[in-house]
């Protein structure tokens, strides 16, 4: 069982993986491409090299055979362990639990070689389906407080295996970023009465000058103190704190913008490693008037280092006003 | 002039360096390994190729000459501009004001092939004071609320280059990760009136499980909530809050164990990349009971993705009671 502990200073919560501990060793000389995987497990007939499937949208076959669209999968080698009590306990001076959660891959398509952006409108609509249906269906388990989807692009975006994929990582507390963001919105809400990423889309749309698209629904556009170059921001502009909540017009729309936003980031930066990740409210939270869901897009360009480590205090040498322009002027919508 | 921005959300601020504005080509086919560069400009005889020197210790030779044995300039490409006023300011909804700071190398050896653990005990102590010199000297300018000592080692951990160097940088804003620690020290010492580095450097060191090593002034240990695996940490016995106050019988014992601890790693893991970071109070505080220097270890072994970003969550695959058992058992002192 993975414990969770706490660090006694700052509050943050990390994750002991002890399952897969590794030695120094494992470290050693890691290979900088992806390994060449002779037999992919999220390919078409070998269905059974995954843990049973969660959920599968199907032209054909019964579960865990070939026939899929898109495929939910438990990760074979979790970060957290689904069964047991949290049993959250002292350890001397020190708090911690056990690692209780729900680790999940989302397989965006049977084709290997497929990315997300080549992939049809509607079949990334279908990704977006299935990041819903699998958060309303963990909400339900009250343990879990916090669900966060995200994507690995690329080996120095973390990614560990090249067919195309998503994740998903439910949590029993709040992460600390994530309480930060929600805390930061809701001290605008308080002095301004207005949620402040509705402002920032408002401000956005008339300036322009840091904005990359827009839809009736959808504003995509660079954040005015962004950490990483051409870090790029999707924001729905109908009020919504969770993501899960979405309407099936919302999701359409997202579809498009979400294929057309990395489409105009593939062509700009020649196909970078990338993380995305889905930014929603707590999921035990019912609708909050302060907090926005959206995504946020982090193309893996500069390397992180001492000095941000220590600090948090990041450097960015590309003002979002000229990655927005780039990104504008490379056209695809 | 670089544009320090501040993240509407969360307040954190972001150095938006215009100065050295990159476009996306910048970014595209980054080399892995580090440019060879014909040139160094750390070694003798080319000290005409950075800024003048603002503190040398010389063996002979006159400023900027060949003959010193340790070096501090000023970054040549610097992330902050060292002249003018803060200009505090708005812009629309946004807040921003000029980068103003200091940022400078200090060039540990005139071997370009020397690692810091290779060097002698008598060299790093000189790096040591080096540091301590400059930080003494800068915070006598008021505009500078937070000095922050590091080193990138390996190209991977962010280094440009390949010449034995750390580096310095002074902020007119306390940084939000600082902010975070010294708070959350402080909240622990008004619940309880004690340090919590001084307690934990009592609990590690009598459990013994996460300790690496111990002299009379300095503990090395494994933290209990490691970020990173191999995360290790230095801390003083005595109580202090500011690094640059250290006395020179400190200086001196900690050049012994940062050698001793580099070198273990350098052992266990086979010369990774690494960071390491002085953690040290605000300049401009007096003395403070509850922040505690100390210096943090964290070898660049893992890839963070989108999971780390999105929540601030990390995940550790290797428990800080085997790395400390590995680097033990590396002996070296």
């Amino acid at each position: 069982m993975p414990e969770l502990r706490k660090d006694p200073i700052t509050g943050r919560w990390v994750i002991i993986a002890t399952d897969r501990a590794k030695r120094p060793s494992d470290f050693i000389r890691q290979s900088v491409a992806l390994p060449a995987v002779r037999v992919c497990p999220f390919c078409y007939g070998n269905e059974s090299k995954t843990p049973p499937e969660v959920l599968a949208y199907r032209n054909s076959g019964g579960p865990n055979q070939p026939g899929w669209r898109i495929r939910v999968v438990p990760n074979k080698f979790p970060v957290l362990g689904i069964e047991g009590e949290l049993n959250r306990q002292g350890d001397g001076m020190y708090d911690k639990m056990n690692g209780i959660g729900a680790h999940e891959v989302i397989i965006e398509t049977p084709e290997h070689e497929q990315s997300l952006p080549e992939m049809s409108e509607k079949q990334i609509e279908e990704v977006l389906w299935a990041f819903r249906e699998r958060v309303n269906d963990l909400k339900r388990d009250r343990r879990f407080r916090y669900i966060i989807l995200f994507k690995n692009r690329g080996e120095s975006a973390g990614a560990s295996l090249e067919h195309p994929h998503s994740q998903l990582i439910a949590l029993p507390v709040i992460p600390k970023r994530v309480k930060e963001e929600v805390d930061g919105a809701k001290q605008f809400y308080d002095f301004k009465e207005r949620c402040i990423y509705c402002d920032i889309v408002r401000q956005e749309t008339t300036s322009g000058v840091r904005l990359v698209t827009e839809t009736d629904r959808f504003t995509v556009l660079e954040p005015y103190a962004p950490r990483f170059p051409f870090e790029t921001w999707i924001l729905p502009k109908h009020h919504e704190s969770h993501f899960e909540d979405a309407d099936g017009a919302t999701i359409q729309n997202m579809a498009w913008i979400l294929r057309s936003t990395l489409r105009k980031i593939d062509k700009v930066l020649e196909r970078p490693a990338y993380n995305f990740i889905v930014h929603s409210a707590p999921v035990q939270e019912s609708q909050l008037p302060y907090y926005h869901w959206h995504m946020e897009i982090i193309p893996k360009l500069t390397k992180v280092a001492g000095f941000e480590w220590g600090t948090g205090f990041y450097i960015n040498p590309t003002p979002p006003e000229e990655s927005a322009r780039f990104l504008r002027e490379a056209g695809l919508g």
